[in-house]
């Protein structure tokens, strides 16, 4: 069966975030001071041939353990469809 | 009212995305050669101070066309909800 994940990686709440930051600083120029406190991660979607949803969830979450999120600055999460 | 919303912004689908081919590609040399396709794009959160939820949309838009996504590269999504 094949899978699609959807992954969000965001920097950790303790954590500046100097991009996001910046961003925050940007939308007074652009005439949105409004907008406040963006964060700014990573949004990854990939396709994952598994036998069940199980094992898909176990791939994907060794993925992002070993590979895509750097768990001492980032957090992450996923969700799975069919496809 | 205050409002948080959830953006993001991925590549348009008939792109190349050299940083998605680069890591399908490492797959496989971390032992995980069922993921494939894998496309990497950014995941922005904000706050925005609205009237209501109609006008935090429109600035939350207004701020992706501005200044977070690419169009001519990108394609984003937006979700928002109350604080």
């Amino acid at each position: 069966m094949k899978f699609e994940a959807h992954i969000n990686i965001m920097p950790h709440k303790a954590l500046l975030d100097p991009q996001g930051k910046a961003v925050t600083g940007s939308m007074k120029n652009i005439g949105l001071p409004q907008i406040n406190n963006v964060r700014v991660g990573k949004r990854i979607t990939l396709e994952v041939e598994a036998d069940n949803e199980d094992k898909a969830k176990q791939m994907v979450d060794e993925a992002c353990k070993k590979l895509l999120a750097n768990q001492i600055m980032e957090s992450y999460d996923f969700t799975l469809q069919p496809l």
